[in-house]
């Protein structure tokens, strides 16, 4: 089994951990780090370390930060008063990349899905209420993806935030822009229609 | 421009290196090492840093190995009478995986490509020849890729090898097994006419 040489095959293994990553790109990539200069190897090896050492969770929102508060959380000019709340950092990342959403989030670590054992306590739910009960935010928007475990988990959280007096959205649906019609699925049609709006 | 924190976006450029590799996969590899344990991400950063550290090219060879003498170099069971040479120890492993071969290899290094800059002089040649001035080498099989800094290469090293009274023979070009004839260009399929042989 070993057709390379042990610290290669190890390597090798180790790019086999990346999502997506099979075999042969596996050995291309260490072939790859095999061709760069030790210098590059030195600065390669450090960024892996150092990022899982010095990222961790925003103590608020629960998004990926290197200091205890993140940029947002500890940004003067955010609204405080609306939350977004996400399944994901990496979708933090991708809502602010519109630069239009000028309020904090809320990073739930996941979304409720009782096929792969996901409960609502292993979530940063009671995190939410908490925040929510220091009586500072007036809305939450759910932005849990537009599947079947992001809508449980919408629908979960609505009920319970509802009770206590702030007003709960979810993101529009309707059909991507830029989409063809002629390819969109029944629901998102059906959703885009029920949705529809005056044209002013 | 820094829409990530530093430490993930330093690890996000470094996977950029990749071959391949673009930013979204960047992204997502980055994503996937702060999921891993942190015995993991020492792991993979060890494997990194010692690969580089501990692979070194076969004294005789080149072909790479953990040790001054590569496996195949320093196993007495190989036959010494034949050297293949090949571009590089990928193609090595590729050739050892057939596990039919039994001689050594020597690995040049790379083709001679004058649009890339690459000479004769930037190969292992002078040392192939020094290899079959020992007197012991009775034939070199020129394995070089099929293309046209192979082609070159081959030749050269013909025209270089054939007067010092060693076989010089090189890998037979033809269809590959299990292609589709329909789908084979010309030239390989000339190439498979003129090397056509007797069905005994």
């Amino acid at each position: 089994m070993t057709e390379y040489i042990l610290p290669l095959q190890k390597l090798i293994e180790e790019f086999c951990r990346l999502p997506g990553v099979g075999k042969k790109t596996a050995v291309r990539y260490a072939f790859s780090v095999l061709g760069m200069t030790e210098d590059e190897v030195e600065s390669f090896a450090c960024a892996v370390v150092n990022a899982k050492k010095n990222v961790q969770a925003c103590e608020v929102c629960g998004n990926l930060s290197d200091k205890p508060l993140c940029a947002i959380c500890s940004d003067e000019k955010r609204d405080r008063k609306i939350v977004c709340v996400v399944e994901d950092a990496k979708t933090v990342m991708a809502l602010e990349k519109v630069k239009e959403y000028n309020g904090t989030y809320h990073v739930l670590g996941g979304a409720i899905s009782p096929m792969n054992g996901v409960s609502p306590s292993d979530l940063r739910i009671k995190e939410l209420i908490t925040r929510i009960g220091s009586g500072e935010i007036e809305e939450v928007i759910l932005a849990t993806n537009p599947n079947i475990e992001g809508e449980t988990t919408a629908m979960y959280l609505s009920k319970l935030i509802s009770p206590l007096g702030v007003r709960v959205t979810r993101l529009a649906y309707g059909v991507p822009v830029g989409a063809d019609l002629e390819y969109a699925d029944e629901v998102t049609l059906l959703r885009a229609l029920d949705g529809r709006r005056d044209l002013k």
